[in-house]
């Protein structure tokens, strides 16, 4: 656990400098009548990153995972119906949380590798003539196999049957990597963390809300109180937080938001695809097909590559790890084994994510995959050399 | 906020150099076979702080208000008794959270400024022949009074009646600058948290659990997911986490650790005795009386001081605030305006403390206040020096 | 060497946050093309502090007794003769160097405490017909007796007599904190450094030099290579250095610059003349008298304080450390044992003057000093209260 | 200059967060006496990295150019002669400043790319029976050409003569990356410099000094004052120093030594090695020569690719800043525009030096250079991963 190598995990992902020494804050008093001017910025701009302008942003400390029962605990009551889709550990995992808090969860199951099916969800909310699913959940980048979905279809599906059930989104590992527009999609709740687009430590839920997600929790019968919406906005208005808050996460927010509009947030989406272009590049001339089933799928900000057969995914992960001291992420659930998984989101360059291929070469010439070294890399660079200039003229 | 001054908030305290770098780490990968090597020693270290061998840490990302929900989602099932003395914001804060997740919830209603009646409690238990009370809760720093109980006596009082309920304390304002024997005292669940004793960033809950706890949460009817203690400790016992830890805060717990060892447990105790005895001596040399009703409830960690009567110890503190840059407590709920309160926990020296008294003196004048500047300061003086060998001669 | 106190030496300061984190600066490329727009306008605002308009500043990695010798080599040859006041242990060690550097040194001697006698360099100048003095030195902050001189009275002695000897001044301690007029008053070369009054880590020499003393360096005879204006200016004027820069400190001094005017240069000045006046109102308390003989010779970034007869101030120097960890400066030379130095420059606060106060009264009660504690810092609260809003108008 | 990726010139090097930590210290007081509990042990290691048990290792705030003028001014009068080998910009300008100093400057012309020839050094020695020579410097390291040369063997045609002169070594570019024997090999003065091995900022010249060069010292007739050894060591040995110390830095060297130890000093040197080498044959794999004329002259702590006929070396490193953001060495003086350097120093892993080569290639097919992408990073690729276990077992 050196420090010294770029992380290739889907988060959490490599900290700039900026943003660790803007984390890197003394104690200051949370209840003095100036954290306003500091804290309401923060979440009036995070707006802007969730393309919202009448949501209103949440921050909570806690991890991604803490986002997701907000979302539920403060819109749903014991037993309401939830639709969801499972192709993946992440979609996998919350629906579970959901089973747990005694929702009834109507599942979709789809492949490991499949998208959000925006038909089958139309299907299923159609024949919901009596508007039972009170919500429908969503995870819009899979981490677990690196599959984008495309959320404005499901609110088509909804709008198609005029199905009144809000609408979640997991946004995790996609929010300010990839574009997500939360008011376009009709979106009642965003749930985002801070160590992935926002390239902060873990710590935070990131979460965004909608008036009709609020109104929900009015009359939601969960029981919350630490994940508390309505405790939070109120506080939020004055300026404060309920109880203490994590000062130096939101100072690292503040200093990552500047980073992002500085760059330009669509200028950010660009730099994510174009990297994760030649990293699937790099896949393609090593021979190996993606866990995403089709292009349309593929996410921006994690790449999963299948293993040819016979090969175990784990090993060479681990092996990368002890012998090379990189980190990249492992299959989860289904597809353990079978699948590895480069993250390329955050604060990244070429030369880092050159980095990564050429290691994870090496991991695998060791373990006498079927490839020949410097090929991925050499797919990578020729992407990355023919698009710089691109990349620098989006970026002015 | 500058962040030049010390803060006399009662937590989150001044962070140490050690801690700040010990946070300030880069992303390492929390799924990487070592992560263990780092994180099991924490946990195990932390048994030592918690004065337990038998009891269960377990860390959350999240506030101590997490911590208090863990605490009774894990144990309890909806309309379950809980007995809690009310004797200031923090206690009050918990009998609120007890209400709003169904709990049923016996008060025990106390001035603000009393310590948790031990008497009161065994009256309560005696009189619960039915054992129908399933956790009694206790307040062992009350924060916004500067009151310590003694838990012992609360066990006690449950013992001398042969009462079978949990025992739950909030020590996260005491653990680490205060005595606290989980063990000898028969704590089921403590609560603590990162950004008071442990000097580090706010946004880590930190508990310990007994066994009878553990085995609690295998029944317990409350709906819980993030604050899972089972999924918690199921994932711990790999050396692993269910969702992304907050690793810069663990990396800084293990700092926070050892330099807790370094300068003994029992040495930190006697520092923040003798620091707010400091602070004690400065009040009554302004002739002003201590929010804590006698000396036994005298909290090391914070000392709420009450103002003259006619005038508002809120103008006070945000004076303090604007003119001098230095941040101390407010007044809050029934004391509010009433009293101030001057935090002395965590990274602290002489020369510190005096710095606040000073400028409380200051700001105290320009209030009209019936001081003379200077007096606090010279009895804080006195007692800091004549007991300064002591204080080396311990720390030694 | 704990750290948690401000230190009270007279420098290096207490460094800022903001400036630890400007130095904590990843290694970039000092050759790189764009080097040059982060170092250019360095140089150009420095200008501002030194209130020139015309010299040129230089930074040399170094300390500032380095840039003694920068102002020497570079327009002096061996055996030219230079005129200088011995009044404390700084002027003496400039003289000291002069004369290993084979310079012939006219020392007009002074008592410690004293400052630089305008008159009797008026004298020297003028009996100088031959005009054989090629330069005057003068300390202008003579930090070992808290003296500050008059060196625009030193200006108008050499125009008295039409002397054209360069007139080089040693601002280290007083540059950013007291008023320095290069250009009104005809300096050739100031020294300042890096530690002091910019608030950074030692390591840099920091000068500037007025084109007649360029034009010297044309001519000077003394070897000097490492400190090498010509080398320098050549190389900075195409935006580089003719040697690895120090970075970390130039990314500093950018920093501290931007608070610098963000504060604005004459508010840093009103706020050491505050801080430095309550520190001598506490003197005055203590029934002390300073080193520096008269109040217009009254330092505003150090003051040293006479014990009294019969005292060892260096041992209550080590004591206040020893007991209480805080630095305070010793007295030096003549004056070792008989002054102890209370360094106000920098970043800092009433409050932190007012712990530094407080301590040194507990280590001089300790010791048996007759003084009450107390009654120094009574002094200082009263001139910090009474004159806070005064400040804070300023400061606006 | 964003510090995302690694940088590539031979020093500054990329620095680790431990140091990057320890470098981030409090201002301390250097008068404090137990600074020397610091300070000493410092000193006393860094023998170790010199490799003797006798010679003084003297700190400076300074560049390795004030190391060398240290070197020189300390030991040698006006009109000395010294013997010196011209074989690159870094031992080219330490003649510079040897005429400069005065000094009388016996140059053996090389080619560069030649190492400094033991031969001509003994048959220069050989020749001046007079013993009119005092002082041979040799440059260990040539930075600007990639050459290391053995020192043994200019000893050994010293002492085939009974040559008495002083034997100087430029050991900036190496020592602490490649293995350097002051002892063995009799040097009197070894210069180093904090921001190469060592891994820290720039800004302190690291020497260390024979009993012969400190002998001599007593009786060297070129002026000096702030490098002076006599006064250095003399503060030193007290546990001070003679001026405002880079305390900074000091508190880094002690993490870069400990660093050191913990990986152990021939494995630093085994990693270099290893390291070199892929990058070597990386430039093979392009079909590029090296600059260094034969393979026992290859550094490993930077390589020198000489451009094919044609292409301006310069350009391509321009090119890569300005389209990678990253920082290669340009060539220098003779070579300039003919070679571009890869710096490899200091602390680097594979993947480190992999994404340097990666885009490097990047650069080079952008302006037609004839190279395949990916191609010399396979062939590093291969070195690194067949040399990977070794390389791990030699650091166990």
């Amino acid at each position: 656990m050196s420090g010294q190598n770029p992380v290739f995990i889907p988060g959490p992902t490599n900290i700039p400098d900026r943003i660790r020494h803007a984390m890197n804050v003394q104690t200051l008093d949370h209840r003095a009548p100036d954290f306003i001017d500091v804290f309401a910025p923060v979440l009036a701009d995070l707006r802007k990153v969730f393309k919202t302008t009448s949501g209103t942003p949440v921050l909570f400390a806690g991890s991604g995972t803490g986002g997701w029962e907000a979302a539920l605990t403060n819109t749903l009551s014991p037993g309401d119906k939830v639709l969801i889709a499972r192709f993946g550990m992440f979609s996998h995992r919350w629906i579970d949380m959901c089973e747990r808090l005694g929702l009834e969860v109507e599942v979709i199951e789809c492949e490991w590798g499949a998208g959000a099916p925006a038909d089958l969800y139309g299907e299923a909310l159609a024949s919901d003539t009596a508007h039972s699913i009170r919500a429908v959940l969503v995870t819009h980048n899979e981490t677990a196999t690196g599959v984008v979905s495309d959320i404005g279809a499901i609110r088509r599906a909804m709008d198609a049957c005029g199905h009144p059930a809000l609408l979640f989104a997991d946004a995790v590992s996609s929010l300010g990597s990839i574009d997500f527009r939360m008011e376009e999609w009709g979106v009642d709740i965003c749930v985002a963390g801070s160590q992935k687009g926002f390239m902060l430590s873990t710590g935070m839920a990131i979460i965004c809300v909608s008036a009709k997600a609020l109104a929900a929790a009015e009359t939601a019968g969960l029981p919350r109180c630490y994940f508390d919406i309505r405790e939070m906005t109120k506080a939020n208005a004055k300026g404060g937080f309920p109880y203490t808050p994590p000062l130096n996460l939101i100072m690292g927010l503040r200093e990552s938001l500047d980073m992002i509009f500085e760059e330009g947030l669509e200028n950010v989406f660009a730099r994510h695809a174009r990297l994760a272009e030649g990293v699937r590049k790099a896949a393609a001339a090593w021979g190996m097909e993606l866990c995403a089933h089709s292009p349309e799928l593929y996410s921006n900000s994690v790449t999963a590559v299948v293993v040819p057969e016979g090969f175990d995914a784990t090993r060479l992960i681990n092996h990368a790890y002890d012998t090379y001291g990189m980190s990249f992420g492992v299959g989860l659930g289904e597809v353990a084994g079978k699948v590895f998984r480069i993250g390329h989101l955050g604060s990244l360059t070429d030369a880092m994510v050159l980095s990564g291929l050429a290691t994870i070469e090496m991991a695998m010439k060791d373990l006498n995959y079927p490839i020949t070294l410097g090929s991925g890399v050499a797919a990578a660079q020729e992407h990355y050399r023919t698009t710089a200039n691109t990349a620098r003229a989006e970026a002015a």
